[in-house]
């Protein structure tokens, strides 16, 4: 089963990617139960379970910076019983260069890192590999995808705007949750033949 | 795997669920390997392939009217080699008597019969089960609404505003994709203590 | 000029239509420099005062129930010095057959009484004016349409999603505004012909 | 009178901004009566005939390098009987020194050139006064953001997307238009004391 709702997590003040996001974001790093996966910039965790569930036989690498996060991400494996996750406290990309081969990485938080980041990622990805880039500014969208273009990565962008409805009432309200990008790339050919612009 | 790119599927000029929307109704599904499903209005089947690869130990129950609908799941199911698939041919909720006891159900087209098919399916639905309706008309998600606020289910709403973004040249143009609601509720308890209003 | 940013009007803790929304509805109210405009459910006055500086040899009346909301509308009017506004305390439809003929009327709350406000406003609203709605729930989007619809007036309806971007440090952040539906419809004919169904 | 609907412009195959768009733009650009107004990329002159509107003791150049477009300009300013219109046809930057001081300046089509032409336009714009983009990428919308930025002006961004409803027999269909981003900003000093990055 994949879709944990928000409120199965357990969480701190560290922020969560919402559902939505969180299951369109694992569609999109095309996971199949033997998947080696890195997920960057964790957080709580929460895609790091679900990438887990998905990749049943595969691994999947949480890499996150903060302390009180790793403690969620620990707790929240410990709940959901993933077995296959191991956790890397690092300020990527440092901490990058210890991960195997890998078939999709996810990129939710970059600390500013965002082209290190994602360099340090692709001399890990197979081809045929993917990474899924979440973005929240327009700022690092534009670079995520100056990034992919000029190495001529199979690009799948999209904004996904989510409003809750939430019944008040004889109502229902409408809750906007501010809008993320999601910018999923397929490497489709190895370095020495990409054209960097 | 899920999240099956558009393109994969064979379309003619039958409607498609695109894939982030797919994606997100399946996720709210809350399908297991084991579950019963049935996809009403499956249209070309590509809610129906991605649920019957979710439910590989289950079985998926495409209700569809139009017969060249009909010619195109049958080909997608061919396509994606899933062997858990079963058509029925019937203007819902006219066949869905024949169904068995459900897990989940998916509601995609209506044809103007949402509380008759919400019905019928909610005496085949176990407790615990789930049904996602996609609605493209506010008057259908206010119809939705009503009918699960009715009978007080637990209701999980949302608007979905997908933007997709293609490189043309230097620039990624945006281009809207039509608002959908994904209007997903649980039955928590059975038809006799129910308070319908 | 219109278009005044939200922060030069006086607000308490009474909510205010948004910048974005509160033009776009004067827009489609298309108020002439003598227009007689009602606004119901006036709330901290913003829309009043912008119709009653587009309005200059017409007037405007905000009806109100909220002695709170009431005390803002004045002290707005006095900012922005315009004298053509006259403030009805009621709880409407009530105090609206108070009103003169009317070229527009304006509708941002209406605390459960739709239809019998469109229906007051109806009888005051010559044949070529125009009603708008701000809904911020579908329930309420089903209702307005429903009953405009129903007399087949001419209807210009839409949601608008609005996202603030706010700089912090080298990024823009995005602030999702919650979606409002803005419904506009012109009479074009009386009460005599009109189809009501 | 502002916010005229698009059917009451005459269009041909050039494409034309969008009614809500339109209207916001106007008002966040803070148009006077006696207000100076330059609309780079004029397009079909809609913009220009409601600035000129508004602007009725004041003056609207209208800058277009399409000849297809020129023509329809005319013809649009000729319809809404707006006497305080001058086209120039030109590529921007090219004619922008042509023009005198400025209250004003909307910028709807760069081809390319906007840091150009946001620098034109600044050596003509008043202290106080504001320049108004309308863009669609997001390449643009960090460019713009970065030139504004970098000058200390007051920014006020935001993403509008507009969801048209349409009657269709019992139900509105939702017909989402591609997002635009206003980029509105006011030159708040001269440049001699601006902090260019």
């Amino acid at each position: 089963m994949f879709g944990i709702d928000d409120t199965e997590f357990i969480r701190g003040d560290v922020p969560m990617t919402k559902q939505e996001i969180r299951v369109l974001t694992l569609a999109k790093s095309h996971l199949t139960a033997d998947a080696i996966v890195a997920d960057i910039g964790a957080g709580t965790g929460s895609i790091t379970v679900e990438a887990a569930l998905i990749a049943v036989r595969g691994k999947v690498f949480a890499v996150e910076r903060k302390l009180e996060a790793i403690e969620l991400i620990k707790r929240n494996v410990e709940k959901f019983s993933v077995a296959n996750v191991e956790i890397i406290r690092a300020i990527a990309p440092d901490g990058l260069n210890a991960l195997p081969e890998l078939d999709a990485a996810i990129v939710g938080g970059t600390g500013g890192q965002l082209d290190e980041i994602l360099s340090a990622l692709d001399t890990k990805l197979k081809i045929g590999g993917r990474i899924v880039v979440n973005a929240v500014t327009i700022q690092n969208v534009v670079k995520t995808l100056d990034w992919f273009h000029a190495r001529d990565w199979l690009v799948d962008a999209c904004q996904i705007q989510v409003t809750r409805l939430r019944q008040v009432g004889q109502l229902d309200i409408n809750q906007a949750l501010n809008p993320v990008w999601i910018i999923a790339a397929e490497k489709i050919r190895g370095d020495d033949s990409a054209t960097v612009v």
